[in-house]
């Protein structure tokens, strides 16, 4: 009978004397089991023991004989949960011979359980008045039923001094076992339920399995959000950072998850307040449509930062909080750097935050040391091959690399990778000539074109170059070299580009860690390390879930410096977010610095690699960094504001937005998508000064502009922002590319410093047109660029506000990051590996070793 | 009342207008309350709804309105959940009139709804009859009810035709707010709930909170295992490490974590298969008595190791799931640098394993990481402190280190813990004079005097020795250092003896990183980074749980370098398991390398810092190790063994038991301590050489001596170790340290090389004897001694095998750990770097994009 409509069904047999734990193994086996929909339990009474029924997962009780199931019942919830087969077939029997009607009286007989129970649920919700048949019960005796229903098993007499005329005597036996007794004189035998037939009992209870499919499929299907809000009562002054986000009790990340319509077997949580997300999802709703992509950029920053991550989180705050439109943010992991460093946390401010925040900028998931590990699981392979190389012969080299286990030499799949791309064939050691073998064993890099470097997530600026190889076991091996931060490894931009395991693995493997003496690149490939490298990234690659202070989801992903890379979250937690806000929902993401850097390359490199396309940009400028642009005195960490920017001065509002603000207004316009200026306010901006940049804001081609209050308000403080995004999502968007990848990479570079920064040409050093040229030979012309230029103006020179002109922009030297694939010209010199000041902010970290209540993190 | 009888009672407004989502946020925030035990819903049936009823937590469903507890009722298992109270206070008022007896019987009559069901569920399991009293049933009309029972709101007339002389006609209003009906001509009206008075209803209610509230404290004590062992079924031959571990589906660590004991919220998982344990569980389980602790040890290794670790998982798993003795093993956290190097991982092997084996030997749940990270950030401030004393004068120093906010200088509590040290008394940044404000912001850190080296997780030989600040940033002040693994970093060494998050913090800060000119000892705390630190550590301290292949529990924690640490697991891990197994349990925890080194270790540092004390060790023999104790060729990494080794040879065997064996016992012995040899049996040990290796150790002196086949087998194979060592655990053992911590440092290093190494006496260096002097000095005489020898021979000299004697143990430099707490003195030259081979392991190691499986891992 399953097989007519369709399903499968197996039969687990256990022996007779099996224990409650061998049950209760199979049952948890079965629970986890994708593919059972549901199981009935077929044991006898005394195995079917409390721990046994509360072992099977109530979805797949199809004998509704879970403690679960049965409270539903007794609710009267029809939504979820199973009533018990026999149950729902002796009520269509009754139907059948109309007793099932308001008044009528059925008389239950036999042992209590979960069928009694159900069944008299199901009748008196008709109106049906059940009695309870003891035979002894002389109240029996008095009355006559319109039916009896015989439970369990043994062969009961009915008095017929019970039953009208007529009635039905249905026997409904749970061993499905009981031969048919047919009909009496006075009144009708039913059997419910008789093995091998069809009979009404398997068909109902076939009925439960297909019930549970469906619910299934539907629970597969896109859900609609139910997100419970978190209530914020904003305090004023505002408190720290941390002791907002400790205010605040995040709802458990299951409970997040299973809001926004995530499946639990799509979590992986880490602790209560953060899970990776699987990548499965993304097939789950491969039909499902994206949502809107909303990118946040800003004006040239300031060294103290305008606030982009802040508006961020306070736009999906409003979104997702006030405007009741799903929506995520996804944004950067922050390096542990900057956290112990001279910048504290990344979360937000004020009450526009991701929390708990401690957790955002600690750790997190472990990313950002995976990529260190992997990163550096490069290093040690370049160094180790070099040295084991420069001191062995050809066959002493090719009998360890490929060594003869049980007399048998065989190249690994790393190593045939490599043979094809040497042009060799063969698979078999024996078969290479001296020549190959040679060829094969020597990479032979050229110690003075490595351009791999060593990474380590802290602020160690004794590092930035460094001689390794000093100790006597290197056997004068020495050279320099050095380390970058953790999120200047281009393992860090792969991560942010991938868009899958296998992308990722590719990528992994294609990466040059510099240039063998006779010119080749050599790649993490031709060091048999890659498979190692997407080994340790494997948990990296899943986006982290976390809520923002209103309980609204984040993503945080990746976070590739943004100026020797890209600067931008992963395409990863992009796709599932615009998955799962669904059609009208919206997804903010964040590009790091000005719009002439990261913004930029969001266009150029993440859009391209990623298919994705925004829908709007928010621009974040401040009062502060206009009237720097408008000619305000320097602005630096550490010394008090000067005067002009905490009284009101119009003209130097006006100056910056004339001048910075409507080039960058100009740049977002190129790629042919509207502009909202969000003006992130603070408490010395005046009035009219705010007035002021809304209007210039919108004279220079802002689609819109509006004030945020977000850090003192929440979300609340950002709804008008977000009414001007949905609107603005709205509109018309033609989206178009800077340049195309296919020019020569000098004009790909000269497009960005003209059309972008305002340069009038660019002035390539030789060493830089060398690069370029080496570039072109091997095959990377078609990759896009990725400036490295200062953040803290539009030309190279940090000094110049506003929007320069009249300037040449120099290409000092040109590098390449074939992984992630994008070629990357200094524009000047950058640093890869910040410093600590006199005194870091870790000076006032601490934790509470009681209440583990950390604190001086802001 | 509830005051009465010692409960507080706290009432949640709401208001008339409140959505579903307020009821469930304020249900959500009681469910997350430890304080709270049980919760009335006293709400308008419509806002009573699914939702609202499924957020509530079942345990604290005092109403037993939830699905789950009506279940239960319905199923009749009192031993968990919550019977209406009103139901109860029908049943009581009942049963005081008679009314509870077999064939009696009574109508309910009213709403359907959960105290119906509960009552009906109540009465028929003593016999009762019950009716459903429709007015409009005729059945009623015809027969006499013991009692009526109206159920709702609204007063109710009872026609007098359905009452027997003298019946109970029960009122029973679910808003408790109705007035006394009082008697009738009848029967008797009897009123269950009148608000404000007290009555039977709330009596019920409190009871219910009072069961909750046994309930919780119950499963606040000691809970006995539930272990629900997962089934191995060995194959012949013995599959690879990673097919084996693929093969088995472990429990998912919630479920372990159930089964063991453990509450929910001592619980942080990390995805599916692994879970950090909160140290609050000691608390809970203070009272509880400690198991049995059982070291696992053994004799000199040969170069390719000899399996302690699989001996340590196969005990725990024979004694768990073949003796049904709780058991916990307690192993070290392995480095990644050996992973992907030549080790390979360290989960174990064959059949007696840690599941996943991948996620045991990756990343894990982050400690290592997290040590580099503060390991490094510790060495970043030194050099960074160093650049900026060097170009600061004294007042610029202090002007940034105690920087004006808001125009007023304060010291951190960090900086006021060094003006302590620094015996100035003053919080008041103006009341220092010129000299203090020099030894205050001047650390004066000798370059030529520094021990603090950067770490990172892996095997990276060009990192021995390298010179850090050669770029023109750094202005000069550029010097030799080098990198250690990270394990081998001292953070790590006090993760493992630290016995708490407090003490923790405490050893941190007491971190010597080198010496002032002056000669005085520098710490962590006067860089003003141990709070960072300990924030960076606050996960770290927590064990992680994992399973064995027979589903076992396993603590994987810490991983101190068993040469210039102590090489044992963390002392955290033996507490919690130790509390968990009970009375009767037994941990099993591991000491690295030979007995000589680890288990010496063990004892002197180890069980001095936590006052554990174990009750036998196994010492862990191989025949292959025996052979090459007893004269047997050299045995070395990646060359094939002599034939002595694959062949039968019992002088050999004979040899090595005669010489190093015995003298492994008898330093167990030193002790006091019973030992248990364990012959890790290979496919090529004979019959003979098995049953001669187990006779002779017991003429060594050890207690037992059996064979162990957990490689092939699992548990299975150690069921006679386990029984062995459950044997000497129950024996009387007499524990005494090796030496008194107040003997100089001289003294109890000479006594650890003649008793234990069997060395005729000691030879210090002139440096070796400066720096004990210095140690000395500055007030570290008591410390316990940590001797970084190698591992391969008794002795100094690697290639001594057997018991050698005759020999001077040359100390060529001591070092200390001041925040571990201990001194270590070197004995020749320890690498705390490992190199990569020509062919690393990570040439095999690659993962499917698709299925996410890991290959080439071993």
């Amino acid at each position: 009978m399953a097989g007519k409509i369709g399903l499968n069904v197996a039969q687990i047999c256990l022996t007779k004397d099996c224990t409650e734990d061998e049950i209760v193994d199979e049952l948890s086996k079965l629970n986890e089991d994708p593919r059972v929909r549901g199981v009935y339990l077929h044991l006898a009474p005394a195995l079917l023991t409390g721990r046994v029924i509360s072992t099977l997962a109530p979805e797949k009780d199809v004998d509704g004989v879970a403690d679960l199931n049965m409270g539903r019942l007794v609710r009267g919830d029809p939504s979820e949960g199973f009533v018990p087969a026999e149950a729902m077939a002796v009520m269509e029997v009754l139907e059948s011979h109309g007793v099932s009607s308001e008044g009528q009286t059925v008389v239950l007989v036999g042992a209590d359980g979960a069928v009694k129970v159900a069944l008299r649920c199901l009748m008196e919700r008709r109106g049906v008045v059940t009695l309870n048949g003891h035979k002894s019960s002389e109240s029996l005796q008095e009355q006559k039923a319109d039916a009896v229903v015989l439970l369990g098993a043994g062969p009961a007499e009915v008095p017929p001094t019970w039953l009208k005329p007529g009635a039905a005597v249905i026997r409904c036996d749970s061993a499905w076992l009981s031969p048919c007794v047919g009909d009496t004189a006075v009144g009708v035998w039913l059997v419910v339920g008789v093995m091998g037939q069809p009979n009404m009992c398997v068909l109902v209870s076939l009925q439960n399995v297909v019930l549970g499919s469906c619910r299934w499929l539907r629970e597969q299907q896109y859900q609609d959000w139910s997100l419970r809000l978190l209530k914020l009562q904003p305090l004023n002054p505002v408190p720290s950072d941390i002791q907002i986000s400790r205010a605040q009790t995040p709802k458990s990340v299951q409970q997040l998850a299973q809001e926004i319509g995530l499946l639990p077997g799509e979590l992986e949580p880490y602790g209560r307040n953060k899970a990776k997300v699987r990548l499965s999802l993304l097939e789950r709703l491969q039909a499902q449509p994206d949502g809107n992509l909303v990118l946040v950029a800003g004006i040239t920053p300031t060294p103290l930062g305008e606030g982009k991550s802040t508006v961020t989180i306070g736009l999906v705050q409003a979104l997702s909080a006030h405007l009741k439109l799903n929506s995520f943010a996804c944004l950067r992991q922050p390096s542990q750097g900057p956290t112990f460093g001279v910048k504290g946390g990344a979360a937000g401010g004020g009450y526009a935050q991701v929390i708990p925040m401690e957790e955002f900028n600690l750790h997190l998931t472990g990313d950002i040391h995976a990529i260190t590990a992997a990163n550096n699981l490069v290093a040690a392979a370049i160094d180790a091959r070099m040295l084991h190389e420069a001191t062995q012969s050809d066959k002493a080299l090719f009998n360890r690399l490929v060594p003869s286990v049980n007399g048998v030499r065989k190249f690994s799949p790393i190593q045939i990778s490599r043979l094809r791309r040497l042009g060799l064939s063969t698979t078999e050691p024996a078969s290479l000539t001296a020549e190959e073998v040679r060829a094969f064993v020597r990479l032979d890099l050229d110690p003075s074109k490595l351009t791999w470097q060593r990474v380590v997530d802290t602020n160690d600026r004794f590092l930035r170059k460094i001689t390794v190889g000093q100790a006597s076991t290197e056997k004068g091996h020495s050279r320099e070299t050095g380390f970058d931060i953790a999120v200047a490894s281009e393992i860090m931009a792969i991560l942010a580009l991938a868009d899958g395991l296998g992308d990722m693995r590719v990528r992994l493997a294609r990466m040059v860690v510099g240039t063998s003496r006779s010119g080749q690149p050599i790649t993490a490939e031709d060091l048999g390390v890659s498979g190692a490298l997407a080994v340790l990234m494997k948990d990296a690659i899943k986006p982290t879930l976390m809520q923002t202070l209103e309980g609204t989801p984040v993503f945080v992903h990746a976070g590739p410096f943004a100026n020797i890379a890209h600067g931008n979250s992963s395409v990863l937690a992009d796709k599932l977010a615009l998955k799962l806000v669904g059609r009208d929902g919206f997804v903010v993401t964040e590009a790091g610095f000005g719009a002439d850097i990261g913004m930029e390359k969001f266009f150029s490199i993440k859009c391209r690699a990623s298919g994705l396309r925004p829908s709007a940009v928010v621009l974040v400028a401040t009062v502060r960094a206009l009237k720097m642009h408008g000619g305000g005195p320097n602005v630096s960490a550490g010394s008090p504001l000067p005067r002009e920017y905490i009284d009101e001065n119009l003209s130097l509002v006006t100056g910056g937005c004339h001048s910075n603000l409507r080039k960058q207004i100009e740049i977002a316009h190129l790629f042919g998508v509207p502009v909202v200026v969000a003006l992130n306010v603070f408490k010395t901006d005046t009035a009219a000064e705010i007035a002021l940049v809304c209007r210039l804001a919108l004279e220079c081609g802002a689609r819109a502009a509006v004030p945020c209050h977000h850090w003192a308000l929440g979300g609340r403080g950002s709804v008008e922002l977000a009414r001007a995004v949905k609107e603005a999502s709205a509109a018309p968007s033609h989206f178009q590319f800077l340049y195309e990848t296919e020019m020569p990479i000098v004009e790909k570079i000269r497009t960005i410093a003209q059309k972008v920064y305002g340069a009038d040409d660019i002035a390539l050093s030789p060493q830089a047109e060398a690069e370029i040229q080496t570039y072109e030979q091997q095959g990377y012309r078609s990759l896009p660029i990725c400036m490295a230029k200062t953040h803290l103006s539009l030309s190279h020179m940090p000094d110049k506000k506003g929007a320069p002109t009249g300037f040449t922009l120099p290409i000092r030297t040109v590098r390449a990051s074939i992984g992630a694939g994008f070629i990357y010209p200094l524009v000047g010199t950058m640093s890869t590996m910040p410093g600590l000041p006199t005194r870091p902010c870790f000076y006032d970290i601490d934790l509470d070793p009681v209440t583990e209540e950390i604190t001086g993190l802001f």
